[in-house]
């Protein structure tokens, strides 16, 4: 098989295994920032470097800074990727990246190293094709975007001066559909955390000690179902005060986006049904309002067979998406307040933050979003629609506080990518496309006159 | 040192590391087993002998049938054990015994070779004393009861007829507390299983979908709810419909047992508080009282730090113990109708049991028991007491089952002795008043009056 260079490339930066959450990985994770150094000093970027921080992932940084007049952007992407377990569950290994059916298949390939490499060789191509850039541009990659980002989080807020800008150009979305280009103008904020209950001092004998002891696995289902009931209405209280519904316009142009919610549920959920209000329509769900997800539990004998055994104790990841104005902090608050008040007698419950980031939320109008807009309609020679996130990018609240920058949210992922899940995908043709539209748009920026 | 041969024998006995769950032990099971029939050769049961069946660890059987006109007796116990983990937990090593403060301690000094070895010196020293026994006796020693014991159970239902006799024997119990004989007169039956619960068909990115997609672990965590309130009532429909309350009488006599509500919390259970209706005694809850507990759960992701995934499944292991009058298979649907009756939009869900055993209540009346108690309080000079025991001693069923006799449960285990734990430990003056009460038992068997 013949493969063209810039493919090649990609399937290089898949091959390393860069599991941020994993110490095992550590040296993959560094591997593949240096595979990033290296592609940003091969198209000409001769400072591109790694920032090293005792105990984190280091972050790339690269600057060419010879468009006088030219407005400055920030491109973001990230270089890590989440864990590739249920390895039983891939068709092609997770990091021997196959290409079927027009698509690659790697963990990674869509989230986000495919994105990020878009970045890479638009920045690349204009750099050989003009010998310049049309605009300034502030490289920032990350190793950490699938553990919480504290690196950069640190890096920006200590060194908010060199990353003045106008915009920050983050490829790390998806496109609402195929062949349409997308422009994400929202995103949800998260809290993620670990619920802790604890029973007894040790694993006790159910026989025995059954009807007496508690039982911490019960209990947290017991506190979990308060938070949450039958129907997913979330029931922390105070929690969905501050939530900011969409406007009247925003609602209608989400109305004619082609969604049919019985093939969202066959096609991507697969399950008997979906959850949540049905008065409130699946994208406002998904998009507008928050959420409480539990991501895992461990608690006790979950082998082959039988153990009766009365575990110590129950660990749940949890997590809220947050929109538009909660706040993380006093989400965090809202939600310990109410694992204390659900917790059943005779165990002891505490939610832990891991991680978190504040919702955001960009205007349309904003001239760095229209500009990405006309690039996306001359690719795709379609009209760009703007849709939100249900996800979470912290590092746009990240620009927007310490930057005061709005974040240009083009990505080119597909909703059925499989992001976080086995046979997670990048399809080819939008990552050639999105190559494309990157050019256009930096090139388009650089001609002052629409800004 | 100098050891008198009834503890060396017991000594030599737990030195063999005969842990039936593990197959690197396989030999010394066997090994274990061969002591055993050694013993009662020793003894004068010419006919003791290994019973062997393909990847089954044996069984020991031996007949003495010459005591004419007198009842005949099934004399069980077990000489696996086990496994020691975790190592590092033990003062002395598991399989080097030690006695320390009036206690052998050693894995399986309890549970059970210490209270099969109990029986094994009752029958010798009477045949020595007496150069026979005071009643019939079929001895039926397994290696399998801490993995299932399904030899015994395949080999008692196909040789009923072999197996004919009045009552069982059992040493495998403990004494309410130190210095008080007790009998054990129920035991709770089990029904174990798995509650599968699945929703989406891969795991989902709870960014994208989160709002939309059913979480099976919020869904466990509903139907966990639904089936158990947070007081610990059980919920599910019909089935505490055939609890049999215990007897005035026995609600009486448990009453006044020595026990210590703070104290059983404070040094059993070491928890906040108990849970169940403070309505019903500790003890009733216990042992009177039918349970569901999950055992353990998994779920989506674990590991450390955050991957923000919304599982496809979530798998609980699950148990009802069950008390007189309770059914396991009925139980069984009841707990299959409350799932599919608590289940939530968008997951399947349900039960699937493992293994299950129906409960056992013996009248305390019956003949076999009160020669116990008698027994039992000529050595020990004090009231005999009965309880109950909330685990499962599937053997018993068993004996009802296929024998249709009672089981007589004397034991002189203690709360406190660690079984399945760490320093496992059996005291030896409870070893030595054992013998002289299972010789004592025996003999008030052969002087036909008293039955």
């Amino acid at each position: 098989m013949i493969i063209d260079p810039v493919l090649g490339g990609l399937i290089s930066f898949l091959r390393i295994p860069s599991v941020s959450t994993d110490p095992a990985h550590a040296g993959d994770v560094r591997q593949a920032a240096e595979f990033v150094v290296n592609e940003l000093l091969k198209a000409g970027f001769a400072n591109a470097r790694l920032v090293e921080a005792e105990g984190r992932h280091p972050l790339v940084r690269a600057e060419w800074l010879h468009a006088l007049g030219a407005p400055t952007l920030i491109v973001y992407g990230h270089y890590d990727v989440q864990p590739p377990d249920p390895l039983d569950e891939w068709i092609s290994p997770p990091f021997e990246p196959e290409v079927r059916d027009g698509n690659i298949y790697a963990r990674g390939a869509s989230d986000d190293k495919g994105q990020t490499y878009i970045l890479l060789q638009a920045l690349a191509r204009l750099m050989r094709e003009d010998g310049r850039l049309p605009v300034n541009i502030k490289v920032l990659i990350e190793g950490e975007e699938e553990v919480g980002g504290e690196h950069i989080t640190e890096h920006v807020a200590t060194h908010a001066g060199e990353f003045q800008a106008d915009a920050a150009l983050i490829c790390d979305t998806e496109m609402f559909a195929p062949d349409l280009p997308t422009i994400c103008t929202g995103l949800r904020g998260i809290v993620y955390g670990e619920l802790l209950v604890e029973g007894a001092r040790t694993d006790l004998h159910s026989g025995v000690y059954g009807g007496a002891a508690p039982n911490p696995i019960q209990a947290a289902a017991q506190i979990l179902s308060e938070l949450k009931d039958r129907e997913g209405r979330i029931r922390i209280p105070g929690f969905l005060d501050r939530v900011k519904p969409p406007s009247p316009g925003e609602r209608a142009a989400w109305a004619r986006l082609p969604f049919n919610e019985q093939e969202y549920l066959d096609r991507e959920i697969g399950a008997p049904a979906l959850v949540g209000d049905p008065a409130i329509p699946v994208l406002e769900r998904t998009w507008a309002q928050p959420t409480l997800e539990v991501h895992g539990i461990r608690g006790g004998f979950t082998g082959e067979g039988a153990k009766t055994v009365i575990p110590a104790k129950a660990l749940a990841k949890v997590s809220m998406r947050l929109v538009a104005d909660q706040d993380p902090d006093e989400a965090t608050r809202q939600l310990q307040a109410a694992v204390a008040a659900a917790c059943p007698p005779g165990v002891r419950a505490r939610f832990t933050p891991i991680q978190s980031g504040p919702p955001s939320l960009i205007d349309p109008e904003n001239p760095f979003i229209r500009a990405g807009a006309q690039a996306l309609e001359e690719t795709f020679g379609v009209k760009t629609v703007y849709m939100r996130s249900g996800g979470s990018i912290p590092i746009v609240g990240l620009f927007q506080k310490h930057l005061a920058i709005p974040s240009v949210l083009i990505g080119f992922g597909l909703p059925d990518d499989n992001l976080h899940a086995p046979n997670e995908k990048f399809n080819l043709s939008n990552f050639y496309r999105g190559i494309d539209a990157i050019i256009k748009y930096l090139r388009l920026l650089g001609v002052s006159s629409i800004l």
